[in-house]
């Protein structure tokens, strides 16, 4: 298998930077075909805790800054993981996150973020969506990529049909409920998901018939909240209130 | 004054799409220089209502595929607001937001999509940090820019002196106090400083000093939520109880 720039057509993806390359091994060890580090990141106490672990696990690896910088976005990247794409399952009976024909990799990688600080670790994705191991969502996810499970569906009706026990709710800005009532009702229930539409068009009719619909309330003097701003919120607003169960998981 | 692709030291910036512009020339009509459009956009509703208000306002115009070309980032720009630079001040007596080193375009447009969604509009910025001026930051804030007062600080301390008057809470993974007791405490103060850090390295010790520390309760599997989500779960937690009045603001 040849190293190069990322290709959606190829297996393999890359995971940038210590910390996102620390969460692969520790929470996707079997997909982890490489790492390759830069000669001058050797310096750094970061950069030399992973390739301590590496060497620990016997995991491959290889000193090569001229192959790093072909495949590399940013300069100052001194680690890289080389990773076989897999594919994952969502949980029944657990809350999920669900997004219609997502564009940006950043709001990806942040929603990942907010999901795992939040402990709701299942995420759907309808398509035609963003090619989730571009390597921008794996970098702006900070690792929590890797501790996420993550499904495409073709269409809404293919993910409701899979997972029909869990309760549909759709986020808009002219929906029925208040994403305050909604928590107050609704944090403790595990069979929810939390249905969020496209970052410039939002949820269409078709998808709203589906479920009840909630708004955040926000002044009326903006289109909209940043995608990734609204699930955090909405996540955060859920959360159990015992927050020191949050904190310890 | 030639238009020519964004430079940080020249005295014009660019406002991209139909949205953004409309804002521009509501909120900072004074500011405007020039309305360009793409001959081709004249087909959509939304940039024919961009042209219906800029010749009814009597706004320079001209139609220029090419120079939009130029100056634009992504292809499909129909409209681009030309604006001359201006500075703003914060409003004393009011909650502020406070960036330390910001770096990231998106963060700060999304910052401020949020602020103006939970109608806390003065944005402080401690240097060194992004150009704001940036047409990255103007086109992700959705035209939030424009109904948002920010002001460049040179260090904390010169923040501090001007608003002497205002309670500095530091938001810092190991803060003293969570975001939900604080929030019930604060939501209905107003001379309050709610102050970030650089995305990458967060709050450091000398800005700590100057205030108490919140956290937003989270998960210890991830390293921090994204900036721009910490902004906007802040601002959601501490709105006030009564929703309709937001929404009407």
């Amino acid at each position: 298998m040849k190293i190069k720039r990322y290709n959606k057509k190829n297996d393999i993806s890359y995971s940038f930077g210590a910390y996102t390359v620390m969460s692969l091994i520790e929470k996707k060890e079997d997909s982890v075909v490489k790492v390759l580090f830069k000669e001058e990141g050797l310096k750094s106490t970061e950069v030399l805790k992973v390739l301590n672990i590496v060497k620990e696990k016997d995991i491959p690896f290889e000193i090569n800054d001229r192959l790093i910088e072909k495949i590399s976005y940013k300069e100052n990247t001194y680690v890289v993981g080389v990773l076989k794409k897999y594919s994952c399952n969502l949980e029944k009976d657990e809350k999920h996150i669900v997004l219609i024909n997502p564009t940006n990799p950043g709001n990806i990688g942040n929603i990942m973020r907010s999901m795992v600080a939040f402990n709701v670790k299942n995420l759907a994705i309808v398509k035609p969506a963003i090619d989730i191991f571009y390597p921008k969502v794996i970098r702006s996810s900070m690792g929590a990529f890797f501790n996420v499970n993550w499904k495409y569906f073709e269409n809404f009706e293919t993910y409701v049909r899979e997972f029909p026990n869990n309760n549909v709710f759709t986020f808009t800005k002219d929906g029925k409920q208040s994403l305050d009532g909604f928590s107050k009702n609704f944090s403790k229930e595990r069979n929810i998901s939390l249905v969020f539409g496209n970052e410039s068009r939002g949820i269409g009719e078709n998808i709203k018939k589906f479920g009840k619909s909630v708004f955040i309330p926000q002044s009326k003097d903006i289109e909209s909240l940043n995608l990734s701003v609204s699930v955090g919120i909405t996540l955060y607003s859920l959360k159990n209130e015992n927050v020191d169960k949050i904190m310890d998981k």
